[in-house]
Parts: structure tokens; sequence; C-alpha cells
């Protein structure tokens, strides 16, 4: 038993990334996992916390540990706190793992968007970590799948109302690729002609002087995001409400 | 040291209420308080969690001891994760009152919302607790204060963006009634004549055929909250977001 180590709690964290045509989770496998079967090799990376950090923390240094980023877009998803939730041989594996003796573990989820640049991808490669594809995941360890449902419906939810997706893509980018990004996560087919129209009348998006290189289709101009733009707008929307425009 | 409770988790409920002119909250005098004042004696209704059940359980458990009730509003706040959140003699308090021996415990916070009703009054007050202007709280036990003023600032958006309000007055108010709630809540003057038309041209509000009785004033009409009507136009407005109606 580690003295450092709380034996209760532990966080765990879908990092979501975008190749250009489908969406990733990061997956780790898992030591002493058992060769014949009984256990599922993959997670999520996750860690049980520390008595001297507070829960953003663990998930920070999860996430440092796991991508080698630290300016990650991290947002707290449920608490998983079924008494059952791991329990057994998944139980066993944790106390043997960790060289501790609890009987259950709550964990706090959390997502996180990065941007699948080279650099991001050699680290966690090198790191023993994979991108794999979130449609083609049958199963993960424990209540992995479970949670990774809870962020990719949290994803889908945050998509459609703020403009998260410009954390998973990079700085410069097509409509194309936005529009990509959409169809992916949300898993549907988008109409170009009309999400150029509504993607662009927003506002939020700011013409660069590039275009694409090197394509063999007509090169497509380099947008960024217009954050300001979009702090404006919101700023105007949060006057709407359940009862709103009353003078105080 | 008991098996049955997790040493490292607790749930802590800021229960509100209103009583028609001022809004209040829920504390309990904690037992071993040393008179010299040394620890504040009032703290939030709160336990630490038991092996066999999850965080919500915990806060309905919590609820149904402190207030009688079972069907309460109930939303979950954020994770106090601060290590050093209950320490020195708060955390000697703890250990002590639980008989365990922990060295830092993570609370999950939650706010409720009850109608103040005479049996309610009734049942806290038999049980020893008491409701108090939330105004004001000065001190509360541990970091009680902190955790009033988060269950505080998300009563107030809630109130802003859904109809949060219905949950603290009785089935059937006045439109004076609901109008003294946000201006408890909001801490604000509202304009009589305004809020009146904002609220009516919702169409969240049904009239009923009743009218105050035994009033100075010439007696109000009372209404009903129309769930339904706002249920539909939720739907409506779930369609708007960052990027909406483009085709599918």
């Amino acid at each position: 038993m580690s003295l450092q180590m709380n034996q209760s709690l532990s966080v765990d964290c879908a990092v979501f990334g975008f190749d250009g045509k489908v969406l990733k989770v990061l997956l780790i496998e898992r030591r002493y996992w058992k060769p014949d079967g009984r256990l599922d090799r993959l997670k999520l990376p996750g860690a049980m916390i520390l008595e001297n950090e507070t829960l953003p923390e663990a998930a920070y240094r999860v996430l440092k540990e796991a991508t080698g980023l630290e300016n990650v877009y991290l947002r707290q998803l449920e608490i998983f706190s079924d008494p059952q939730r791991v329990s057994g041989e998944e139980l066993a594996w944790i106390n043997r793992y960790h060289g501790i003796r609890t009987e259950r573990v709550v964990t706090v989820s959390y997502y996180a968007l990065v941007k699948l640049d080279p650099h991001t991808v050699a680290f966690t490669t090198a790191a023993g970590a994979q991108w794999v594809e979130v449609e083609s995941i049958q199963h993960l360890a424990m209540d992995h799948k479970q949670i990774l449902a809870a962020a990719l419906s949290s994803l889908c939810r945050e998509m459609l109302q703020s403009p998260v997706a410009f954390e998973l893509l990079p700085r410069k980018f097509t409509i194309r690729q936005l529009q990509d990004l959409y169809a992916a996560v949300l898993g549907i087919e988008i109409d170009n002609r009309n999400f150029r129209k509504k993607i662009l009348s927003s506002g939020f998006l700011t013409p660069t002087r590039e275009k694409e290189h090197g394509v063999a289709h007509k090169p497509a101009q380099y947008y960024t995001f217009n954050r300001s733009a979009y702090k404006r707008a919101v700023r105007e929307k949060l006057r709407l409400g359940f009862i709103n425009n009353w003078k105080y």
C-alpha cells in the first residue's frame, strides 16, 4: 500500500483526435493483462489520484504522461460510482497493478481533445499508446467502454453547441475538413453547400490567404477560427434564456 | 474504522427553500463541536459515502435524513478535491466523528430545491436542522461556505436558463410570488409590469380559477407551471446551437 495514493478515487480520460477521416481515441495496453483473454487488453489512460493532488491535477498528469501535452482541452464528465463498476478479476488487477487493497474505485471521467500533429502522434506511439478508430471499438477494460460512450455523447453535444471542433483541427483548416469532422463525430452525412453557407454566415471563420497545394482537385482556401467573434456572439446569446430581457 | 464507510469520499448538499420573502438553506449543527468556538458550529447536511452505494444514492440518503423527502430536485455540482480542504482540527473532527482515520476527504457537492411546506419545515425542525437566510451566513464548517457559494451561483444560472424556480414554489402560485423568488435569488429588483408581461407571454404559466383570499390588496390569481408547454419550447430551442439548421 502506497501512502501517496488514494485507494478509492481514480481519473480516466477519453482523449480524442481526428486524423482527417475518422475520430480516434487514445488507448493504452494494460500491464499484467492475462494473455488468456479473460481481461480486455486495452484501456483509457487513467490513474489513481495521489493524496496531494486535486482531481483536475490528476487528470492533467495522466494527459501529460499519455500525450506529452500540457495545455489540452479537458472537460470533466460524469462520476462513475457504481460499487460494482470494477469487481472480480478487474478489481484484482487494479489491486495487483497498484499494490493496493481496495474494494471499490470511484472514477471521475474526463474527455480531452488534441490535434493529431506529427509530434503528438510520435510521442504517444513511442509511449506505447495507440490511436484507435472510435467506431471500431467493441470492448475495453473494466467499464471503459461505458466511459468512452459518455465521452462521445458529450463530445457530440458540445460540438453542436460550442466551437470545440477547432480543438481537433489544425489552426488552419479547410471548410471541407471541418465538415468531415462534424460528419465523423456525429455519424451523419452533411450537405456540402448548406454546411458551407451556414458556417460562413456565422462569421466565426476568418479566411487566410493560403490555399491547399499539391491536391488533385481545385485547391481549397484555409480558414482560421475567429474566437473573438464567437465570444461576442456568446455574450449576445447569454442574454437569452428561460426568462429574459426584463428590465432590472 | 468502519468497513462500510469509504474514507475518502463524501457528499454535501446545499438544500434551498424559499419562504416567500428570502432564500434559505438547510443547516445542521455538528456534533462534537468545540464550544470554545474554534470550529464553526453549522454545516451543510452531508455524509461519507458507504461502500455499497453510488454517489447519487449517498446524496439522496442525506436528503432523506435531513428533510424526510424522497423525490427532491437534486443536481450535482463541483467536486471539491483540494487536498487541504479539510485539515487540522476540521480533519480531526471528521476522523473523531466518523471513527475513521483519513488524511483527506474529497467531497462531491449537490444542490437540492424543496418546497417549504409546513410538513417539511416541521420534519427538519424536529430533526434539529434549521433554515437560515442565505444572505446572513458568514461562516460555515470546513469549506461549506465555499460549497454554498458554488450552489448559489449554480442556482442563479439555472433559474435564468430553466424553470427550476417552480421547484421552490407551491404548485399554485401568484406571479408576484414568482417575481419575489427571482428577486431574492438573483439579488436584484425586478420591474413588476415587465416581469408580468414577459412571463405571461412565455406561455409557460396556466391560470387557475383560484385567487388569493384574505389579503388586504386586490387578490391575485394563482397560476401553475405548464411543464409540457415548456418541454415543447425546449425541443424547439435545441435545434439552435453553434451550427444549426443544416440539412443532414
